[in-house]
């Protein structure tokens, strides 16, 4: 591993370079404008992915956006690592709060910022610049590696689960890697052992055909946004617990263990707090911070929109108003039991003078994931290798649709692996990844597929 | 009147033309960059008033856009009549739901498109048009006629009371007159005699001090969004009931008489929904849909913005969340009590963990006014010759805080002859004004001047 190491110091210019103009693509999934740059952003990755000596590379078209494949085998007796990412990006709005234009990656301090700087290309581009390592030192892997690196996880994997299914046989491993996430704390490496689910919902509401003057028909009518208000007003009561029926009927309680465990962990609410502006937190009753965010569902409502918001005033009862909301689920809420019930709830407290329309975004199986396999033991010894500290064991808030599917396709447990930080700003302006844990994540990934061909192949 | 008549039925092209191009000036006074829009509209009245040879016409400056006056006193021992109306007008967004430029005004079928066509350049300048052909036809009018045109209604009206307290004694008068108020149905003219006041406010919600990541969040940290639909959707309860404490104190509860005078006038709740694409009407338990509109209070929801509303999803916790309400009030609420128990109420409702801020845009007080004056007679007599059929005695929701302010400011009644209609979509896309009301409204104004002529000028 000497030689892997080296080359790795002495390559860390090019290795930023290179992330970079991968990070200039702007690969926004959700934007339809934006189609021919996810393309172009797929190219460039499976030629990055053909130069470092990956075999079968291939840019795969699907309904969506395509699917960037790759596998070196050429390690027999010795273990097959899965290595999932993605390329897409979310969309980089509000624009007028990012610092720097959203694809012109710049380094401030220690920081690298672009949209996708930490989710997911940067920690894409260090697994690729770790395997560039052992192929250029070694002329081959510890272990056999496929990569599979999809355009859509921002907008739900839509067409993942049916490449999936048609190129089963083609992704055959003994476990699946993920870097999509983050670390526990800024000097606390961690190993992701649970994701949240999720359900994404938008709501419509329409009263009357056309915008009404709020004096002429104030009071007699009934107003979108009121009805809006009022529906998703009710829907978490004052001890933060949801109120759509049935919501809780599948939620696996905490076990004593498990809350022990999380308790143990460094964190400090007031801290929290202050990092984000906050004078306090605030959520479900009767449970601490990362418990609600690990291991506890959520609604919250991620934009709403109706009448007039421009400066000043405008009397107006809007003709129609909507919301986004998202539910994040835990272990064993049922996507799709939870959508309808969501749906069915709407249309029960709104009032029958509107008409209302609901539409499913997306869903997202939550899960838990191997906790004792061969893949997390190359894992710890990796970190500690690499970040000269041990990992600690954490669950997830974020939903990584992708790992139930793996699980239920193709039987796979999955390995999380994080470098992003807990303020990375995923998804918020000003994204960022930190570039000593770009390094160290480089390392420690060349240290994974090293740790891990050690070890046996059966688990 | 007959050589007054004759010039009005040979100019209506002329009026038709005169008011289309009043309206191409897009006197959008809520936003700024139309300032100079504002100051080319008052121009283009005052030259207008000029012409037809009212006296002393001025632009009269003032701390926002500015006031347009003109008299012609010249008949010693008659009435005066301080005519009131604006030229601006409301935003015209959303601009996709207009059929043609809203400030491009086009004919189609017997109506005139435009923004401002009802509310109020219209029904200004039908008032124009009456005065020119008596002053035309006679070289005088039958009355004394003070005109007081501003350029601030749509923005409460800022700058009027400081130009009424430093000019009173330029504006003496027996009677304010107003064109500026719907007619109570198509084919069933009315005149005004009471109008809901009004508190419009803002409401900022700040939570955490970035957008956030909904799934590395949320649960454990205050979404505005969540916050916001909480407070506001439970401000008006199942009843229809306004839950800000204090809310009703003031009201004067309806009068048999009043209800029994509403409930003989001629209207349908379901010819009502349905024009407006409704499934059914809603509002206050235990009121009609006139009480309702015309004397009940309202609390709706104008506007509302936070988060991703663009197409597709994102799973964020916004930062912010806003949004716009007005309370339409009833006589004898006080507009300032009222927004200091709104605000009051919001702040005590919003939890500790975020910062709330309420922003005041607008007062305008509730007001009845006479029903037994000379005018009052002049215009029914007025309005049954230029429709053939008397006017009905109704109220309306919406809210005219000037008229409030000359009561209180220079001890003046004031009559409101309406000639917009129900759907003439003020302050929404398509506004219109109905061509046969634009005609007979000018016929109707030429005989309110004479009809108030023959009256004493001591009422």
């Amino acid at each position: 591993m000497n030689n892997v190491i080296s080359y790795l110091e002495s390559h860390r210019s090019q290795a930023l370079e290179g992330l970079k103009d991968f990070l200039r693509i702007p690969s926004v999934s959700t934007d339809p404008e934006h189609t021919k740059d996810l393309q172009r952003c797929a190219q460039y990755l499976s030629n990055e992915l053909e130069r470092i000596g990956m075999r079968n590379v291939r840019v795969n078209p699907t309904a969506g956006h395509p699917i960037v494949t790759a596998e070196w085998l050429g390690a027999p007796g010795k273990p097959t690592v899965l290595f999932y990412g993605h390329y897409d990006v979310q969309p980089p709005e509000p624009l007028e709060l990012w610092e720097n234009d959203p694809f012109d990656p710049t380094v401030r301090g220690e920081d690298l910022y672009a949209r996708g700087s930490t989710d997911d290309k940067g920690q894409v581009w260090l697994h690729v610049k770790a395997l560039e390592a052992h192929l250029r030192e070694n002329g081959s892997l510890p272990v056999n590696v496929r990569m599979l690196i999809e355009g859509e996880e921002e907008v739900s994997s839509e067409n993942l689960e049916a490449f999936i299914e048609a190129h089963g046989k083609d992704l055959g491993a003994d476990v699946v890697l993920i870097s999509d996430t983050t670390m526990f704390d800024y000097d606390q490496p961690s190993i992701g052992y649970g994701l949240r689910g999720m359900a994404y919902m938008e709501v419509r509401i329409e009263g009357p055909n056309k915008d009404l003057h709020s004096g002429g028909y104030g009071g007699s009518v009934p107003n979108p946004l009121n009805v809006l208000s009022a529906i998703l007003g009710q829907m978490v009561d004052s001890d933060g617990r949801i109120t759509v029926p049935g919501f809780y009927d599948d939620v696996v309680p905490l076990s004593d263990e498990e809350r022990d465990a999380i308790a143990a962990l460094p964190f400090s609410n007031e801290r929290f707090a202050e990092r984000l502006g906050l004078m306090d937190v605030m959520g479900e009753k009767d449970y601490s911070t990362l418990e609600r965010i690990w291991a506890r569902p959520t609604l919250d409502i991620n934009g709403m929109l109706g009448g007039f918001t421009g400066e000043g005033s405008k009397t107006v009862i809007p003709s129609k108003a909507m919301a986004k909301v998202s539910m994040r689920l835990v272990p064993k809420q049922v996507p799709e039991i939870i959508a309808q019930a969501f749906e069915d709830y709407i249309k029960r407290l709104a009032p029958s003078s509107v008409k209302v329309e609901v539409i499913r975004h997306g869903t997202g199986k939550p899960v838990l994931t191997a906790r004792k396999h061969p893949a997390v033991s190359a894992a710890h010894e990796a970190i500690t290798k690499g970040f000269g500290k041990a990992p600690v064991y954490i669950r997830e808030g974020g939903s990584i649709p992708v790992v139930a599917m793996f699980e239920e396709k193709l039987g796979l447990p999955t390995v999380l692996m994080a470098f992003g930080l807990p303020d990375c700003d995923a998804h918020a302006p000003n994204e960022k990844f930190h570039l000593p844990n770009f390094y160290r994540g480089i390392d420690t990934a060349a240290w994974f597929y090293e740790e891990y061909g050690r070890s046996d192949a059966l688990d």
